[in-house]
């Protein structure tokens, strides 16, 4: 075959690349956000700790949210928890299978979601301090946490990592974990009415037999969609 | 083939993916943001303009961002404009070839650096009219336009639309389009010296007989690297 020819061809169908989605699962422990591992039942790495994730399936999937939601149920059992795209790491070096294309997502739960589903082929490790990962999965931890972290300043994202129903003093206190500092109660509040994400729970209050508190929930129309605002939860503006 | 067995091997070597790169390349002209659409020189929807984009080469490309600018080098004679991922776009659907992932990115460039290398097969589009283009092209182009815009808000981007050297409000103007309202002089300007991405060029003033003004540069370090604020550009803060 001329190699002009054979080029052109080859242009038109290069090799195949492998493509895979991996989910940054994010839960709240201790107030620390914590990574939860799932141990691969397959090669290469198999028997490591690494992020839930595996290939795309063509047949099945009908886009890769739908592969990255398949791939959470089946490996820690969870059904739609808030799931958002980070983006896509790729190349040569990151599969030792060849080269290949990772779409990968954070995703956020409460604990009390994640307890009942536990089993014993995961583990959680704080988000802080995750090492050893195969792949370049400590690098697509490491973009999560700066991507949560930055968009937890401005949006309702860290509610997602909240158990309903909550007051208000227990949505700050995820707020803090997740940003890491201390927020102003006065100017905490006057954001959360901004942001207009939460909702009163009608004469739901919290147990405390001295200073009862109002309880909340996340709106509905929240669930899959952030609120955010221009100017920094933490502020004070 | 009992189904159990072929079900596993299938799992482990699910259907090829298609694997491509699409690229919204911005630039200002005539104060409004233009796409820039490429005449498909092969099938699906030869002849048709759309984005830049084509197969990802695994023998040749190191990693998605690599055949990007390798794709932009191809159809616009560009060299590395100032490039970002905006996100995959995936499914069934989206390419009449099957199942495809593309890995979606834009690219911001001053109308000069284009104007030079310019060829019959490309053509400039207000961003915010674009019709008919194929694929999922115009969803990818609206996505594209929301990140510029909120982007452009807190962060140095609009400036890799701007031809250097450049005068303050020069610079200014090319925001004022970006992000579609007009700003305050006082307040752009202070909000210039926080962000801290341009410089004055040493005895470089522009050719106003009458009110001479001074000239700038970008600094290099905010060449690949935005510099952002806490605050809009625009919020008056």
């Amino acid at each position: 075959m001329p190699n002009e020819t054979k080029r052109r061809i080859d242009r038109e169908l290069p090799d195949p690349v492998i493509c895979t989605v991996d989910v940054v699962l994010l839960t709240l422990v201790d107030d620390t956000l914590q990574v939860v591992l799932a141990r691969r039942s397959q090669q290469p790495f198999q028997g490591l700790a690494a992020l839930p994730g595996g290939y795309i399936h063509p047949a099945t999937d009908r886009d890769a949210r739908d592969a990255a939601e398949r791939v959470l149920r089946e490996k820690t059992g969870l059904r739609s928890p808030y799931l958002e795209q980070l983006g896509v790491f790729s190349g040569a070096g990151r599969d030792p299978r060849g080269w290949s294309v990772s779409v990968a997502w954070y995703a956020l739960v409460p604990w009390e979601a994640l307890e009942t589903r536990w089993t014993a082929h995961l583990e959680i490790v704080p988000a802080g301090s995750v090492r050893g990962l195969p792949f370049d999965h400590e690098r697509i931890v490491e973009e999560a946490l700066d991507r949560v972290r930055s968009k937890s300043s401005y949006s309702s994202l860290p509610v997602h990592l909240c158990r309903e129903p909550f007051t208000l003093p227990q949505l700050q206190a995820v707020y803090e974990a997740t940003l890491g500092e201390s927020i102003n109660k006065v100017s905490f509040r006057r954001k959360m009415e901004e942001l207009g994400f939460v909702e009163p729970i009608p004469g739901a209050q919290s147990g405390g037999a001295h200073r009862p508190a109002q309880l909340y929930r996340l709106r509905d129309e929240f669930r899959r969609n952030l609120s955010t605002t221009d100017r920094g939860i933490n502020s004070g503006g």
